[in-house]
């Protein structure tokens, strides 16, 4: 039994959980299994293996635990670092503000960096408090790639530079819940140290994988840091890959074979096309935006999202009405406006599995929405502003025969 | 493994195989079983009395077969018929051509009434030949409720009145394959004899059913119908209804769950609700067409089809390049042109399990073909014009909470 | 909404349909396609390729028909024979006999050689019936591999043997529904003309493909054979052959998708690995049954079959009883006796996607049903039995890793 | 692509993770959803509602956390303790003792009662400390309900009845891991202040559920208890409890359906019918075991488990090896010896959705490795002994019709 039903397919617009891909559900659609035979070991090998490709590392330990990105912040921080270290952090919008609320909790001495939400992190300030930082106090670098309630990229070549220009030794902790396998990373290039992101994102798996990776210098200090942790101690996981069995408690073994599934999916498109891809159908979103009237809540270009996009509301306009409205007259699901934009946007995820014509049925359905709602849009003008672009720069896309 | 994969979902409006709503598809992923248990038979009961609905019949008798459209004729004709009968058929397309080819070879003498494809039945013609048949030679007039080839439906409650208005016994055999649970269809109401359709069409269930609906009066034909007939033969079915055990052969025991599923959901949104979604979808199709400044192959008003659209093409497109440009670019699946109209038009099913945002969707991504292949569409124009309509006229449409 | 319920899994041992693996049921969870796009002829036609190997023929060509066992009859007499004509058909239970009552209703001249239910054809007759007939009046022996309701397996080579001691020209059409992929089946070193099967047997797929496959010389037959057919003409088939289309009509695309996962499966086992499997399966339970004081319907050990066994209880019991407990108290799926053995005996289908420990279940839940209807079997015994033989034999098989 | 292939089904005995219910398995064959549409809150507040009946507990606040067992623990000590807190936590086999190195990493002082694997906890001990701690220094006593390595069930009555005959007011926190769902647990009667179980246990479920249940006492304490916790952390479970809206971070859609599922499964059986069933195979197992001539790891009777049986081989036979073969032979998954047991035991699962003939096709397989691997057994004597029971024990079980 469903809990809703509406004739048709459901529109699945929100920054996730995002769409599964059909061959990535079928292979999900089993029973359990022993964990401890000789084929989950053998699988979880190449999974540990191919899940540094995502993060675009070698010389990374990736982490797979059964969490969500909550669950794979703590693991980052707790493993890394001792209460009372002092951490740069950046508020740019409601996740970011829930990673800083847990470093707090978490006992850590937060330099807070605000911005107006709809801005990058400021990384001037970021450089100033290196700067001037030459005893080494700042003990980590935290930041969101990729802003998932704002719709804000993050430039994370220049975080590095930054840490470089000042030879600073602090880690630089990456939450790329909304970015990594849509957004292009680099964690060797950008000397990441910890890397994040949760399976419902733009993986397109079930929520119930956090996916960590650490450098080696991440778990350099992993030896030494003294935030409590147990269920996401790294100590466990490294002592089981030791003795080959991977799992230092029970995994889900259908998302380890979604995993799998989905990881092939992503190789057999190509991740630089599945990157351009994201940038395609980001680029058409916002120029439907644009049509429509409408502001984007990311203030510049240079952080445009090519994951989400964050879409300001006039003022006489309920963003949350616009969500409600999708949902029950169109099936579609769109992102509701978090904390300080709550009711002033609404959002349109667009990662993970996806392709032009699903995103065109989500922007005509806005359309239609807005209008419900008393917007003065012009019916179609989104539409043809994605089409015409999305017509110059969409490849031939399917495969296999 | 499939044999192709794009990114995102495939995009299926072909007018059958249609989309198959999640919760079927949930409902038939299972093991076999035991068909012979009390299980099944409690299960078939249901469904034998609820298909009567679709149908709207209360005296007919349904019989769901192992096979496709193609047998379900079959098994109306051949069970209701003997060699050499003669009966009325109309080509308005390629299925009621196939039809009729099967009746020929079947060895019935059939009248066949031409009419150009994209017009309806011609009904005078049919007139002229019931007034004229005073013996009664004539043994049934044979239709096709809605024409797949060319999105032409013809008026069924027409053809009973001449029946009635000439006092002619004939049969009255509909073929429903593509109308059935999407258009309007009053097997009591308009004398039907035998109605007919297959599991994967509005039903929206995979191929594999035929489900033929008899009269009493098409019961009574078939106890003197010499035309050869076993596996299709309804006497096998009558004895094992007799016997509360339903089936005189192995039914597909996920297709039985299927259709116990597709037909909770049809009547949960309620046939009339259905109806008119169909109606809606394809008059917001048929906007569109406007608006591109194309024609539907379907001459006149009256015989516009809710479920198919075919599309006309300029002279100098081929519109078979259409469909394997949508697929292999878009993922896409439209219908082909077929024999007479082929390379002319292109088909858009807007049938089954389906709503707005998906059919907006490929209306958006026909318009960017059509560009593709050199028509000089305004992009966005279908949309608008579809949204503008759909905009005013869908109902709340998410339920259950 | 399943129409039953017991906790754990349902043990599935009627001969059909069987249980389908789960990559199966798996490559099965999808979603219809449109099967004119070029993902599904390349698919098809390795499927058909690949379906002749099933056979063991290379010169036949297959036809996957959707339908079931009983279409698959008359989709090969009808394409082979004309009314009238004579053939020699045997009965030696419930399935031979329906397909002899096929044959008459077709309007064959059948000559019946009867045998006693538990015995197999008589090929004596069929020698001393081809002997006199000199004049080749005789156009076809049709014959059941495996008759499914009494566990008896025809020794197919020995009728070759016989056509050819004898020089005759009849065509040799056999019922392979319960033997094709569970038994030995060589369809060009038997000079088999037609051989069929469904696919919800040792396929162990849902019911809904009969297939078919035609020897050169029975694809020559169809030429002039007069039996009226349309829907199983193979004539529609090989007209979409070479047009590379393949499908006259539309197939169901998840028997599509399970067929090459079946096909997949039963290859990566090996095929002679499958029927020694069976082999010993099939030993397994004849011991059992020994073992508990029982007799095998099956008279000799010549036609014992490795597929099923019918069990004869003693007068006092009624065997139906046997399978209604079975069903509500174990969840455990036994085949009733049919026709002249109805309430005389229980069946035990060991064929398809089934190990050991499946079937060791079984029995152990067959014993426990005697006792319970006041069979003085001593618990454990034909357990004992099966394990004895089976400790013995069984070869590793879990493999990939 | 599985990781490895028998034919036929793998025997899942392991004690966790354990069979899915095939409606389960259909439950959670879905793409993700929205978890902020009204849907999601819906079915969660019917989940929280009918989780606290698996408890039995009507004042108990239900929390369902995506994390393991292991992490459900952390939930339980991390929100009622603080560092340096002292407890009473018994090892009494692999679980209990990582229970309690878990404790002692959180920094508490905990008061490790020992006992030989194979024995309960002991009580003596448990009562011996609360009459000394007149001071209650001892803030929680920590016990596991069954211990999954040794298969040793202890007596929670008897713990409360302690505590209340010392009037001690330490809190009681119970891993009901491998018990709940099983065994009858009574959280309110016994005054439990934490319970706790994962999903791949006795819910029959994938893993990746915690689900933590907290008394009235218990989230009092939590409100002062110092242990850091951040992911684990109730108070932000009760925030969003407060706002409706249930989930403080994404939930795995598919395990809330499957829940959901698994739940309705449980009801309709009857919670005191799964028990009874528990009883019934755990019983069955415990007359094999004994008719094999091996001995159980549970030294007394008081202490048998109905959810898990740790077999003990004799020391000419490594139990590791049983394991392997019972896998690459007969496709079946038995549990492995741990730690100071490790290659003394094997273990059989008897968990779940499972039903009789399952258990002794798990039976008959055992049987067959002890002889493969040297044992002298009597092939079939386990089976018979189980059986002789289970025949006269075993209710009707299939219904719906």
């Amino acid at each position: 039994m469903d809990y809703y039903y509406g004739p048709g397919r459901n529109h699945l617009f929100v920054p996730g959980p995002v769409n599964i891909p059909d061959p990535v559900i079928r292979a999900m659609n089993r029973n359990n299994e022993d964990y401890r035979s000789p084929a989950i070991p053998a699988m979880t090998k190449t999974l540990l293996e191919d899940v540094k490709k995502i993060f675009k590392t070698t010389s990374g330990i990736p982490f797979i635990i059964p969490t969500t990105g909550t669950g794979a912040w703590e693991s980052a921080l707790t493993n890394t670092l001792s209460p009372g270290d002092r951490t740069v952090s950046f508020v740019i919008g409601q996740f970011s503000l829930l990673w800083i609320d847990q470093q707090q909790r978490l006992g850590f001495n937060v330099d807070v960096v605000e911005s107006d939400w709809g801005q990058g992190a400021n990384l001037d300030i970021l450089a100033s408090k290196l700067a001037e930082d030459t005893a080494h106090t700042i003990k980590a670098v935290c930041i969101v790639h990729n802003e998932t309630a704002t719709g804000v990229t993050n430039n994370l070549a220049k975080v590095r530079k930054i840490l470089d220009d000042y030879s600073h030794p602090a880690l630089f902790l990456v939450d790329g819940v909304s970015s990594i396998c849509a957004l292009d990373f680099r964690m060797d290039e950008w000397g990441v140290d910890v890397a994040l992101t949760g399976s419902q994102k733009a993986l397109s798996l079930p929520t119930g994988m956090g996916i960590v990776c650490a450098s080696p210098k991440a778990i350099e200090a992993s030896k030494t840091a003294k935030s409590f942790r147990v269920f996401f101690d790294w100590k466990d996981y490294l002592k089981f890959y030791s003795l080959g069995t991977f799992w230092p408690y029970t995994p889900s073994i259908q998302l380890l074979y979604g995993l799998r599934a989905a990881l092939d999916l992503l190789f057999e498109e190509g991740l630089e096309n599945v990157f351009a891809r994201h940038a395609r159908l980001g680029k058409a979103t916002r120029l439907a935006v644009e049509a429509w009237g409408l502001k984007n809540c990311t203030q510049k270009e240079e952080w445009f999202s090519d994951t989400v996009t964050a879409v300001v509301v006039p003022p006489y306009i309920d963003s949350a009405e616009i969500v409600r409205r999708g949902w029950k007259r169109y099936n579609l699901s769109l992102g509701l406006g978090l904390n300080k934009v709550a009711g002033k946007v609404f959002r349109i995820g667009h990662l993970g599995n996806l392709n032009e014509l699903q995103l065109l049925g989500c922007l005509a359905g806005v359309e239609m929405i807005l209008k419900d709602v008393g917007y003065p849009v012009k019916l179609g003008s989104g539409v043809a502003a994605a089409c015409a672009y999305l017509q110059n720069n969409t490849p031939l896309i399917v495969s296999r025969v």
